[in-house]
């Protein structure tokens, strides 16, 4: 290990032109740096440095192209009003990175270093954090298997890189209500599997059903269990949550949903008001007789992209369920407001979760 | 689609040395050429091209290292003892790879074109095909996904690439029988999922079971279905036959486990040889009673790799069961001989597996 050396830096010649900020999209421009640092088995993490993004070079025998030894993070920085940039538990993503790296067979990455990698890159391309209601700096780390060899172990040599994109607000004119599809026929992730580990199969794994379900005017799936397509698990790339008779209600950490930290901030601030707040397995039937009976009150999902993102519609088998009116509810426009708030340092921070880059 | 122009060739200028026969290994070694094809939403399949082995260049953001969009082959091209090059049903392997770029939301590669690419290809480096006993040819097929966005939808660009490694025999000595871990913690996919696709993130799935079993001195995992942990799937890279009071068994194909081309050739030898084969549910529990009361006479493992590969012994819940005294099965020698008998051009090949390359 001779991970402790400090970061190179090398910094463009060629600064990219910003984009317009009514145009950012998300995951479509990226900033002027990237950061890289790579491991062998021999050296371990070593040669961490900032450089110009640009294209990365692989052998075609790579193991992430053939075995997909691959683990991803998501996270975002802030711009507040008086101009300080601040990141949102940091921390927390690099604790699952960690873990997914784990249940993937891929070597741990110190959490100090993983740590100053992104405040480092987030310092150095600050201006490309877009000011605006909603906008900010999506931060994309991840670890990919390098090594060429097609035998199927793991690799034994990685890179770990972190990009980085100025994303616009998920919903320009406030949050609306989406409506999800209750997927009965396909199957994301099981218990056993790698469902709780952010890496790519799970993705692709998820695209036909998403497809089908735009198809049919939806805009997600929400995944029940692999064995009995009872049980609710989560949302495309969100957590989800039920408020039924005046008690949240989320699905519980399984093993194969990811632990998200937008649910996890949820739950505490949840706790934090007051509100009774239950994890606990959760079958999609219990969910429509809560319907029926008008005990169901709102729904909402939760990630980093959209933060909160109520629901307003499910459809299960040719069923639909509308949730409270197809509108907002009032906890969801509250959660969104004090999350947000806090990430853009319009509110207090009573959970110490900001950290911001000096 | 303006993928029907012919195949470019830029030829080496600087050949590599061969490895030498004996250290050969599997995926090592790649031979002097590769075969590139660019898949545009526009365009669709262009730009087919074999050019020198070379590294390939993405971007940080190209999907297949976030979502895991990939699929890929795996065939051989043997030598005769007369000196010709053939191809092992490489048109069963190009209908697969469709099927899997079905299942993962990627475009399909006109079968006759990849047929071509592969042809082109193991004829341009045909020096590279190793003589002697059991060494062959081993080509790599793969398709990734390029479009450099983090949307979480499939991408509109592709590369369609295909390398190859000469191979050693995976039995330098004859084939010998493995040792077998029965795992009923870890899962690899289950119905609905992607498993019967061969693509990358099923195999980063199975990493973490195969380093465990190894650990405990197993070759390989047997996987059991991710809803129960009962039913018999496939091993590693292979898939899985018993032969029980004179029938072979083997687990029908039911959407998580891959459609074997050796397993099909198998199943068809065994028809040709009037041989009872039956493609169906098998418990675990059903394997072991047999072996208990004396009737599992054979088991063995099919995949390109290895070809046949006998199971010795299995590890079920720490519960040994050894199969056949350990030793090879006469039946499972006799289809090894046969099938890379007719592999090699040594027997006659009823079924017209074998396509020679000009
Ligand atoms: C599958 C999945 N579930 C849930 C989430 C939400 O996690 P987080 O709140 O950490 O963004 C994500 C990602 O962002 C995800 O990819
Ligand atoms: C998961 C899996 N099962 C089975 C097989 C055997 O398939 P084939 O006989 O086509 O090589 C393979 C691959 O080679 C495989 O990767």
């Amino acid at each position: 290990m001779i991970a402790s050396t400090p970061i190179q830096i090398e910094r463009t010649t060629t600064p990219k032109p910003k984009p317009p900020q009514d145009k950012l999209g998300f995951g479509i421009y990226f900033t002027d740096h990237m950061f890289i640092m790579n491991y062998t088995a021999e050296f371990g993490w070593h040669r961490s440095r900032i450089v110009p993004y640009q294209p990365i070079t692989l052998d075609p025998a790579a193991k992430v192209f053939h075995y997909g030894q691959t683990v991803f993070e998501g996270l975002k920085a802030y711009k507040t009003a008086d101009g300080r940039v601040q990141l949102f538990r940091p921390d927390a993503n690099m604790k699952r990175m960690n873990r997914s790296n784990d249940r993937m067979s891929m070597p741990p990455i110190p959490t100090e270093l993983a740590l100053e990698a992104i405040k480092g890159l987030a310092k150095i391309d600050q201006d490309w954090i877009p000011d605006g209601e909603g906008n900010s700096l999506y931060i994309r780390p991840f670890v990919i298997a390098t090594e060429a060899l097609l035998g199927v172990q793991p690799s034994l040599e990685y890179q770990f890189i972190v990009i980085m994109s100025p994303v616009g607000a998920y919903y320009p004119e406030g949050i609306n209500p989406v409506k999800i599809f209750v997927e009965s026929h396909y199957v994301r992730a099981m218990v056993g599997g790698v469902g709780e580990a952010k890496t790519a199969g799970n993705y692709a794994a998820g695209l036909k059903a998403q497809d089908a379900a735009k198809d049919q005017g939806y805009t997600q799936v929400l995944w029940l269990d692999g064995a009995e397509h009872k049980y609710i698990e989560e949302v495309g790339s969100m957590n989800v949550f039920f408020k039924i008779d005046g008690t949240v209600y989320t699905p519980a950490l399984n093993g194969s949903i990811l632990d998200g930290i937008t649910r996890n901030s949820v739950i505490r601030l949840l706790k934090h008001w007051n509100v009774p707040v239950v994890e606990r397995v959760l079958s999609i039937e219990e969910i429509y007789e809560a319907g029926k009976n008008g005990k169901l009150e709102e729904s909402f999902g939760t990630g980093t992209a959209a933060v909160i993102s109520p629901v307003g519609e499910l459809n299960w088998r040719g069923e639909k369920l509308i949730i409270n009116g197809g509108k907002t509810g009032q906890l969801s426009e509250k959660i969104y407001n004090d999350l947000t708030g806090i990430q853009y340092g319009k509110l207090e921070d009573p959970f110490g979760w900001m950290i911001e880059v000096h």
